[in-house]
């Protein structure tokens, strides 16, 4: 069985969109994964299709109906589904490449799009969505956070990446973020690849990325260096 | 003169995409921003449009070459051309609201889309790239990554959400994560609105609002917490 994706959304048409590209692209048509994006309108019960209120209390914006949004979760993720439901939300758990592979390794995931201010928390709480942010920055909707979920976490099911094996070197991978990386011309604006990669000598290139990759860790990325130093390894 | 985003990407039709969608996709069409991708490869020099070639030193994939990109670079923005020149990559500086807000104030961005390995060291610091990250995870490419970036930004330029006056409540815009919200029915499968919520005493709901976002910032990210509490009041 291979992993299954829903999208609960205000803009189905959006979808598979980037996520039909390049390889992803590929893996949609194997049939390594597959994605179907369902329109919460058609769950609205009024003829105006409504699915959002002006929040109690006031406030800019509207919120998403939670009774409409349950409606939606409960016909596409009926109770048995083993698949994690997930709302991505700024007020979310930050994704980790952790959280991707272990997204990666199960049945898929129903996701869900929010728009306006917001969802109705009681909706949040009844179906126990799983929030998850993408970052600490604010977004129109949840649909472009959901194509960088499902992108962060289909390039890891086996076999779409093709004959790409390893993801080792990866920036995050193994706690740091990656090496910098040269190809030919061997000279660029009077600039040559460093010696050592062009030397042919494989230990020495492999000493010279782990002394980069800490490098460049510590000076951009301090809470990370300090997640890898510390005894416990990193969660990354 | 409106906010001018250039892409250079591999897949320039994987745009505008959802950036054509609801409030931004009607800025584009009311000119208060304007988006232009360009394909690589169309600045590539030998007849089977190359654009990559293999690591320098060994591994797995394939690196941009730095030639092609930078011709790409100085057609789409020549010397003079004021707009920050931005690559969206893991190893790049995290993506903040701050940053966010930084851009839309600004003449707009040149946005490059990596794919395969990596892009070659040289090009990033002969034009000076300025490398962006949403978050750490990896993906299959830049060009959702520059997606996620054009919407937290362009939402931010003026008169693309209407009405909407304020983000003031937003998540990260005090350095907290937002307070629940609430809307119609009044009760949700045996669940009330909060009364204070419906209380009409517009005090009591700010001072609610304020706690819950404290309590929920505290219970969720520490991190952004320990920022909020010092002195120094919080950057994002």
């Amino acid at each position: 069985m291979s992993f299954s994706a829903d999208i609960i959304t205000l803009f189905p048409d959006l979808f598979p969109g980037p996520l039909g590209a390049s390889v992803l692209g590929r893996g949609l048509s194997d049939d390594l994964w597959s994605l179907r994006a369902t329109n919460l309108r058609d769950f609205a019960t009024d003829k105006h299709r409504t699915v959002d209120d002006s929040p109690s209390g006031g406030g800019a914006g509207m919120v998403l109906k939670p009774d409409i949004l349950a409606a939606a979760i409960d016909t596409i993720a009926p109770q048995g589904d083993p698949r994690p439901r997930i709302l991505m939300s700024p007020r979310g758990k930050p994704l980790t490449q952790k959280r991707a592979r272990e997204l990666a390794l199960g049945p898929g995931a129903v996701i869900v799009c929010g728009r306006f201010e917001g969802i109705d928390q009681r909706v949040i709480d009844g179906r126990q969505l799983e929030e998850i942010s993408i970052g600490d920055y604010v977004l129109a909707g949840g649909e472009v956070a959901a194509m960088v979920l499902l992108e962060a976490v289909v390039r890891l099911i086996p076999g779409v990446l093709g004959g790409v094996d390893s993801h080792a070197d990866e920036s995050f991978e193994n706690g740091l973020l990656e090496y910098p990386q040269y190809t030919r011309p061997q000279s660029f604006e009077g600039v040559d690849i460093p010696a050592v990669l062009t030397s042919g000598d494989h230990g020495k290139i492999a000493k010279w990325r782990g002394e980069q990759s800490l490098a460049i860790t510590a000076a951009r990325r301090p809470d990370l260096m300090a997640a890898y130093s510390s005894p416990k390894r990193p969660k990354a």
